[in-house]
């Protein structure tokens, strides 16, 4: 009985077509196409003989891709990139790429390209998510909350400054993946200890042009940098670099996941609020959270893709092994599948995001005297009861109120020690925005952020996302 | 454009048919159609009603698999449970099923099942490469070696011994997971907030009753023990357990791999000698220990699976949110093939492992009289030569010969302090294996343990191990 | 300027002096001083030359520890274990022991003491946990609570049956680290390769008094079982073994801690609760979770030691080399440190708990009559009104009270097609308890579960734990 | 009995003296006085009024550090940030400094303030191992020298550009590491829950102010950027991306590490080459790698440190928790220990790092042969020796030689098919260096980029590193 097929679950349930393709058995052949082209081409331009046409036939059929075709080559000739080889030229008609390589020469710069292509769509995915992020945070820049700290009342915030703190993180992480991306650098054509034997003795020694041949390629696949000095392979801790620059960007959704998973809980918002849902508060708590509980779980499954790539680090040895093949495998596509499937996830969440104002407003009503209390005493000293009165009134009452807000205040009205009618505590504690401090501005800070990357990136962040499971 | 499919690389290029078999689609659908009979078989004879031969209806489809058919229900149904259940009932032409269930009954019990059934596969595969360890350092019992702490040369073990150290660390590892095989419970059929409530109401609140269904689910599904109180979920360290107990079975082959991998690079063992191959060293150096290689990266790849577990430890809310659902789906099959793979990846290195005596002997010739010196030194002085010359004319000629034995024989043979000659000094030195102290002793005790084991489990251990790629 | 002292902080803030002691430099001396008089015990009953007086008087100095003048004895001799050794020496007024030994057969198998104390430890403090959590469940068995999935309403469930949720995962842990300890077994005294070539000829070949030499030693420092074959070291796979066990203690802890702090974010329960205290209510907005925050910190920390043990895995080299050395300085003790500081703090957490009644009945109230809609809709039908008006009407009535219980109550009453009036309907939703299934007979169960425990353990139960930060 | 006092061993046994100052409890209370002179300056600036000569008496009593008067405080205060405040008034004499701050104000800034001195040092430390790379490198860089792919010959490279390797990835690191310094915000004086309520109500509610109060301050501590919208706490995806650009500034002397202690184990090289030591060979093979053993050590540690402040992604709850509190004590000092002390490590390594040229020269005389057979294939073709004659030839006498390349040019020398004489042979295979492609080259490039790199910062470069255990 044949192996029964397994499918990539992240892929399959989780990551975006987009994603799936770039780490595609498919694309990958196309790719390694691209790269052999390039260096043919290159090396063509560098005086090396080259068939007429060859270059152009390449490039004809570098889209024509039968999987089954180069498995068979593969079962005679038990060696995949030959198989591969093989099958680009007789599609082509000719015989001449992979002149001077090495297995190592193709796999490693196809695979780099596979992650520039990758980390770039999720820094596409994160400018979207920032855009969204920023409109949510507008509408509700102004609408109080009981802000919480150890999951308990401390002070008024606002909603929207609550979905500005999770973007201010993601800002970051934005600038760590664009600082990444243009210093990520390519291996390069090194051959298989990484001194370009084979290159230099293709070029009768001359150094310096295969110098320029490699930067020829490099530049054809869109790469600014490349590597000086390697082994048989590029750095690993450049994969480190990548699936940590991932987790990092996980960070802020994740945060504000957990947030709208604790705001469900208490009625406060929803994650599925639907266009042409009729009200914001039809029976909130049947809304489970289950997009932000999948954005923790993926955050789980990136935070151990980072773990198998430090493994990596200091496990090169000389001019490095393939110990680390198959950690690769699985740690560079999945991270990126599951990076990819969090960002998806939290665009639908921010389509679905909404608050339960009157929850939220009942919430304030229950907590807003206590979180006023401060103010409460300045104002009862200010108008002439004394400071250890007043203390002993505050704290007598608090205590009574059992958590009760307006009972406080009641109690605080029939307290004649006080003197306040209730009318006039109500006035003093005030409306719970006027708690908020800076927190309309830093949102208005955020979003004149954000617009700054969306004018750089104005077709990423107009993406607004694909349906998620 | 459709999604590309991705396969899981874990489970197409490195573990066993059977171990991708349990995790399938298709396998689940058969392992919940078996835990919906179990329940159903327990209800009727516990008094529920149950329509006749519908127990024999459902039994005889179980096996009747259409992932195709199960997927057109669900576009309907929007719901993945929901669609098996009806297309259960359909093939059964019965309504019987999932009484008194919610979907974590079905779920929860039969992810576990799972579970069992893999981590019973690996250790068949622990008892499997147990066997294999111990035939090969039986072979090897007596073959001195250059013993090495720091990698540098220390004192002489026996290849045997090197095998029988990896072999005790893995006896280690079998006794762990046998402990779990032993203790792993079910989590039981405990309703949506794990109190019954819903069976306790179809037994009309006998506790008792739904306690006694409890139990002849878990005895049909081949559990000795059921969890007491759980929540929605059973609790997720036992996932834990399972991927650690994993990680541990991968220590000893992973140890045993990187040596090969050293001992490969001095040309002293391979793993890819071949039956049929003639003599024990056609071009050594050309021998890449690629498997070996394999090993270390699939231990890396089962550290990042650990990981994922270990994130699910004090991450479950209340009774239970699914926070941790794509975490499992992820860790639980990738890490059952990462270490299926691993150890059928480890049977073909055992197969294929050779040593090249003539370069392991070359290098006890090299190394020996330096490792004997302390030997030396005592039979000097127990022949009258003064303690103090003789530690100056051993250090002094130790550094003359530069790393090189035979030298260091010769300088000492010429140098009439000491007063032995060339033939007395190699007697002195003597046979290598002489100096490997209870090495044969420790081979052989590791022996004797394995075929405990080995009576226990006789089919097991008969198993040799599929081709690797 | 010399180096400002760092201390551990681990140690400090968060363990208790027990584990603190087991980890310090003068317990170290202790603990190699009591190794060397087993081995030197017998050594002389095995017919080794021994000095008469000498097992004794080393006895007699055990615990008189002086590091500093082990220190200066180190800056002379450059070695630490030499150090120990001559001040040890100078302390019985005898040059006895470490005889056949290298400086690994001392630090091994004094480590794996050190290893073994640890775990015993955190035994007993996980007996003492469950202890403390069957009692706090027993005293909640039947104190209704709005169980949650996803965080949000589902079913009733009770506090006890949640406490005993937890109490279940930590009795996995127990059964796992006691397994643990029986099988634990010591490295023995094997020598620099693990051959045993120097007590090999110590004892004049005779391999049968090596043996038996080692099994007295492992004896004496209260180990049952000895590795057979190993190299330098002991199988690092078992410090995998150890802080997975750890790892897999806080589970249960760490997943009630969780639960605890999102009860105290909802005013339902407080850790904080003090004997003495006035009431239950006084201000539980104000009650900070802090402890259950350090239980979720302190699980965060054991996870990072297990991905350095983790990183050992398949780290060893030919017959062992010291690329673990700092590793294991680092990671086992803090990893013990860590387990003991959270369940030290988990005691303290379980000694302060406390509900607030009355703030768990308000929510339950708002929530029960969702809870209970299929029990309302039964009844309906049983009263004679139709299926679907009766769905229509349930489902009208709580989508407009907006997540209010009670008004759902009163808007089915006064609907005339449903025809029941307030009281009947309470009455049919009845009393949450009710729907709490068999949660109290769970409670029941663990409760008897943790009576065999601490049946078995009774010392270890009564502790109560100390004062934490 | 007092609790032993248990040291912080990362500190203690290999943290340079500078690192563990900036983590010491001194330097701590040290900060956190230069944090409220600085904000208390801005303060007294912008127009709150501050009592005259408070700053200047601040700044005079900033180093007057007493642990031990502060804790006789806390004794009293029950609370340590009170207490320090208390100590630091009373020092100076005035009550001017807090205000308007919370205890996360002083807490967050002064983490962040240590953690960009740690990151700085550890900038200065990758500096500096860059200049000794390159010293190293430019010696070697035409040291010829089996290079190894999967731990077998696989081409001719040189010992300079080995080290180039680690170089280069290193420098990697450093771009990394200087952006992330060069972008690290300050998470600034935000109040409890972000909003800088208390600020605003400080400066009357002039939020222009506050912001300007909280540039003074960054810029006085050193800070170019400040976070605009956080909660209680700066997002601790920023500790993440500290300890991950540690791990990558570990891999690149960890790789070398690895590599070292692969040749000491070969007699190739050694990590222990004292100055004044005679010869290049005193019995290399007794050469322990142990300070190359410790970095591969320090790395594990450090993957560790990032699993714990990996955890910390999307655990922050609402405006912020502290259940982050006892991993970041954990993990910010002790990483930073672990890299200071790895790179300290590197530097002792690459001091005594030297190579047995006779050992690699014999090496590359085994080996070259085989290595060479491409070009020895090329020359027999073109003197007109048939294709496959030639082709047979080889291969017969390279399995003959049995990985002796000597005698396989022996036996090729004796063969008529050949018609080459033992010299003609050996020219043909020439000198190593000639088949070492670019290799030199690769090293000139990367002295080159060092030198860029140290003459932006002198002074580090200089630095030669401290002696270590």
């Amino acid at each position: 009985m044949a192996q029964p097929v397994v499918p990539n679950v992240l892929a399959a349930r989780y990551a975006s077509d987009e994603m799936a393709r770039i780490w595609s058995p498919e694309q990958k052949v196309v790719l390694e196409r691209r790269f052999w082209i390039a260096v043919l081409r290159a090396q063509r331009d560098l005086g090396v003989a080259v068939a007429d046409g060859a270059v152009e036939a390449y490039e004809a059929v570098v889209d024509q891709v039968d999987l089954d075709s180069v498995g068979e080559r593969e079962r005679v000739t038990k060696h995949d990139v030959k198989a591969r080889i093989e099958e680009c030229n007789a599609l082509a008609g000719f015989q001449e790429i992979h002149k001077g390589l090495t297995s190592r020469d193709l796999t490693e710069n196809v695979e780099q390209l596979q992650v520039r292509l990758a980390v770039a769509l999720v820094r596409d995915r994160v400018v979207a998510a920032l855009a969204r992020l920023a409109e949510r945070a507008a509408e509700h820049a102004a609408t109080a909350v009981t802000g919480r700290s150890h999951n308990v009342p401390a002070q008024v915030t606002t909603v929207g400054k609550r979905l500005a703190n999770a973007g201010q993180e993601l800002l970051q992480a934005l600038v760590r993946i664009e600082e990444l991306l243009a210093r990520y650098p390519l291996r390069g054509v090194k051959g298989p200890v990484g001194t370009q034997q084979d290159l230099v003795d293709l070029f009768g020694g001359d150094v310096g042009l295969v110098d320029e041949l490699e930067q020829r390629v490099a530049a054809h696949l869109g790469f600014e940098r490349v590597l000086g000095s390697v082994g048989q392979v590029y750095p690993r801790s450049l994969d480190l670099d990548v699936v940590a620059a991932y987790v990092q960007a996980a960070s802020g959704p994740a945060n504000l996941a957990v947030t709208i998973r604790l705001m469900a809980g208490a009625g406060l918002a929803t994650e599925g609020f639907l266009p042409g849902q009729v009200g914001s508060s039809a029976m909130p708590h049947k809304q489970n959270a289950r997009s932000s509980e999948r954005i923790t779980a993926l955050t789980h499954i990136l935070g151990g893709h980072l773990a198998m790539v430090t493994a990596l680090v200091g496990d090169q040895w000389n001019e490095g092994d393939v110990s680390c093949s198959a950690v690769r495998r699985v740690a560079l596509p999945d991270s990126s599948f599951a990076i990819d499937g969090l960002l998806e996830t939290f665009l639908a969440v921010l389509r679905g995001f909404a608050v339960y104002e009157d929850r939220i407003a009942a919430e304030l009503q229950r907590e807003l005297p206590f979180l006023a209390t401060t103010k409460l005493l300045l104002a009862l000293v200010k108008r002439g009861v004394g400071r250890e009165d007043a203390h002993a009134a505050v704290k007598e009452h608090a205590l009574a109120a059992r958590g009760d807000g307006p009972a406080f205040l009641s109690l605080l009205a029939g307290d004649a020690r006080i003197g306040f009618t209730a009318d006039q505590l109500a006035a003093l504690v005030g409306q719970p925005v006027d708690l908020a401090g800076a927190a309309p501005a830093h949102v208005a800070a955020f979003v004149a952020e954000v617009d700054e990357v969306t004018k750089r990136h104005p077709e990423a962040a107009a993406y607004e996302g694909a349906d998620v499971l």
